[in-house]
């Protein structure tokens, strides 16, 4: 299971940016593509489920907080959202655990770099803090090594994070005669050395600034990204399309321009994606639950003993000891529990579809390929919100939905009308998502066949607004636009003609 | 006294958007401007100082952490940068209090728009936690008025910010027979009254939900801003012109194109400016000072009783109760701490230029004016980073550096070298600014005459590269381009004319 709280959603930049219900998941992923450059993420869940004994899973459940890799010669940036700000404070979001002590992480165009920076060996200051930090040192060690003897040590302290690495390399490439070693965290202890034994040093492997080293280092929560790509186990998420384009952006490498391609990259990382939310959805249709799509209330209704009547073969889940406060008391969007609600989710799920299809005598402990096997037809189907597909299909071609006709509003005799007055106008009917189509048409969307039937209805006498079917032929302004440019060409062809016939 | 700390400085977007030594401040604002409006305030230090008793000034020292206003349709976005944070996180900076409980501002484009949106009457929702908590009052209220008698009540809870106006708007606009009022700061009493009664309140000028009222609150730390600039004090700050363009841009309107005008707007609000850094740079070349120029150090000095000698005429400052601990402890980059020391040094700086202006018989207590009167060269110079200017003057035309003169680099038969290398060859000798012309010319600049005159002499005979004074008319690629373009009309103009004659 795995979910991830993000420092915003949809950016307000660039202008026009904003999804649209109309979108198809092309359009959307090259407005979506825009913010996930924008904002990044700023708490990692990850919640790993073990069939350890017979129809019991032991969840171990982790909270991550990340931050963008400040080594090297970059400085990164990113945007906050306001209202995303909020929603993490009211639900209890440490700030500073994210932006003084997140773990850092680069994708591999980012590693590129950083390998490039250091076999280069130049050294670029990317904050005034740092060079301050750096020329400190480098004046208590140059005045040190004047009066030092060989062999003699000296340390120094205070030192935090990337410094550590960065305070060596640099003294070591200045002075041919010191050797530097971290000693804990915030330490460096500065030798003074012979040039023979610094260079029997410096080809040791045990060297901590190797440069293998040094990277694996910045690297950091990439390298846990990387086992989990290895692992190849499914990977659990609920409406879970943003956390994809933020793995691949932030973890891979930078969401290509192509959504294709992008589909491609992320199937062939995680061959098995489940998503709760496109799960349910389905299931829903076949079981007397509740609507509800929230991932909590979600889990409440799956484990509510009344909804849910309890069966002796359902599996077991047992938090491990170091996350057991996630069984006593529950920490919505607090990434390391939505991550164990997912893996649950599912397990409870795909319990009762085992059970549906095997007529109530599902075998006693199945293996988890049994569950697969009955999830088969929701496998890397992935929520989408809006009308153009239900879901994404990380797997092959994405389905498109069969969707209610679109309707257009003919607005007569009523001047200066919006999209709000419409909305208005109607929301007593039924809800449309509506969009101006030209001084005094609008189209109309809805999700319900119903909605459009009683509009069509509802509005067939009405004084200023008059209501029918949408024909692309028709309305279109580009098409309407081509057909009057025909009908001007035609114009003067007629014009030309008896013209050149009149001499 | 007064100082700012920022989420970022100089953003790297748009690319090549940072700084060069190479700008004028025009140049230097335009490439700033596009920061500014990416970044925000974190944290505000103010510190007020009066003078109380004789030879005595009172300091109260303000911390304040500032948060964009969320209340509106629109949902604020701003962007941090690594190195910034890390700064700041240094210096035990503590983000909760920015990001959770933030003062909220706004300037005045977006109280205009505030003011359309109350007017308007219309409702948004910009974020899913103020929809979800809408909804679940507007749930409660409708379930329980149904049931309830006229003059019964009942109350909101768990509402936070900006929630307890928006809660009472909604109600009310809903429902003609309730009325509201807040209790305390984070509920709200809903009272069922009849329509007449409710007409009644509605045109009381005691309501909590008047839009003055309301805009006042979201108006927030705008408020103090505008106190601040009605009042016409000098003000003062370290390196402040950063600090001007984000007063500008966050509290008064959005940056203007024109620097000019950045300039007048900025010289209307605050007609008196003081910047400590330029003010120091200027009256250290008469003092045997240590020629420091971070704000700490340039205190330190002037508290030093070996560097600057007690003097019992000079003003006593003294910390109120409220802000003591700066007394004892150091907290720099800590915005209140830094506005206190800023205004601590101009009153040092303007005691010393006093005393030496009056050869030291300056009467004891002399009024602020008094100060003003010596520091009248510095006043409204803010200092400037960059090689055109050393100061740019809000009371008029910024006066051009007398600059030593650019070197060009003519690199001959030493193939691939870059900036990095000439900068590597040349830092022994000394630090120049580095910018490359063409394929085989760099142009070199420095602050310091000594510098070009020995680049001159010791590269006479160099075998690779050859330095010598830049000539505008030679060296520019423009110029050499349109030479060369000049030459090939003319050589055309030959070619026509020959051939024009041949037959």
């Amino acid at each position: 299971g795995l979910d991830m709280e993000f420092t915003g959603l949809h950016s307000v930049f660039p202008v026009n940016n904003k999804p649209s219900l109309f979108d198809s998941p092309a359009e959307w992923y090259l407005k979506a593509r825009q913010s996930v450059q924008r904002f990044t993420i700023s708490q990692f869940g990850l919640a790993i489920f073990s069939h350890e004994k017979p129809n019991k899973y032991v969840v171990h459940s982790y909270n991550f907080f990340i931050f963008p890799s400040t080594f090297g010669a970059t400085d990164p940036e990113f945007t906050l959202s306001a209202s995303s700000i909020q929603f993490l404070s009211h639900y209890g979001f440490d700030y500073n655990k994210f932006l003084k002590d997140g773990i850092p992480y680069m994708n591999e165009l980012q590693e590129k770099s950083l390998r490039q920076y250091l076999l280069a060996g130049s050294w670029k200051v990317c904050s005034v803090l740092h060079r301050d930090i750096m020329k400190k040192a480098i004046d208590e060690v140059t005045s040190w090594i004047a009066g030092a003897k060989e062999e003699e040590t000296m340390i120094l302290r205070d030192l935090c994070g990337f410094q550590m690495f960065e305070v060596q390399l640099v003294l070591r490439r200045a002075l041919q005669n010191v050797w530097t070693q971290p000693l804990g965290d915030n330490e460096v202890m500065v030798k003074k050395v012979s040039p023979q034994h610094r260079r029997l040093l410096e080809n040791s492997p045990h060297d901590p600034c190797r440069k293998e080293r040094i990277l694996t280092s910045a690297r950091g929560f990439t390298n846990l990204f990387q086992a989990l790509v290895k692992a190849k186990k499914p990977l659990v998420g609920h409406n879970m399309l943003m956390d994809l384009l933020h793995l691949h952006d932030k973890f891979y490498k930078p969401l290509p321009e192509s959504y294709e391609e992008f589909k491609r990259n992320i199937h062939s990382l995680f061959p098995v994606l489940i998503d709760t939310k496109a799960l349910t959805k389905s299931v829903w249709k076949d079981h007397p639950f509740p609507r509800v799509s929230n991932l909590l209330e979600v889990y409440e209704v799956l484990c509510s003993s009344d909804l849910n009547p309890t069966d002796p073969m359902c599996p077991v889940i047992v938090l491990a000891s170091g996350c057991s406060r996630y069984a006593v008391k529950s920490s919505p969007h607090e990434a390391g529990y939505d991550a164990f609600l997912c893996g649950s989710v599912l397990l409870k799920v795909a319990h009762l579809l085992l059970c549906k299809s095997t007529g109530g005598t599902a075998e006693a402990d199945p293996p988890f390929s049994e569950y697969l096997g009955v999830l088969v037809k929701c496998l890397n189907q992935v929520h989408f919100t809006g009308g153009a597909v239900s879901s994404i299909n990380f797997s092959g071609v994405d389905v498109p939905c069969r969707r209610p006709p679109l309707l257009v509003v003919h607005v007569q005799g009523w001047r200066g009308l919006s999209e709000r007055h419409i909305y208005h106008e109607l929301k007593t009917l039924c809800r449309f998502h509506i969009q101006r189509l030209s001084e005094n048409q609008f189209i109309l969307q809805s999700n319900k066949f119903k909605h459009i039937r009683l509009a069509l209805r509802d509005y067939k006498d009405h004084p200023h607004l008059r209501i029918s079917l949408y024909r692309r032929w028709r309305h279109s302004p580009h098409v309407s636009c081509l057909l009057r440019v025909c009908s001007i060409v035609a114009l003067w062809s007629l014009v030309a003609f008896v013209l050149g016939g009149a001499p």
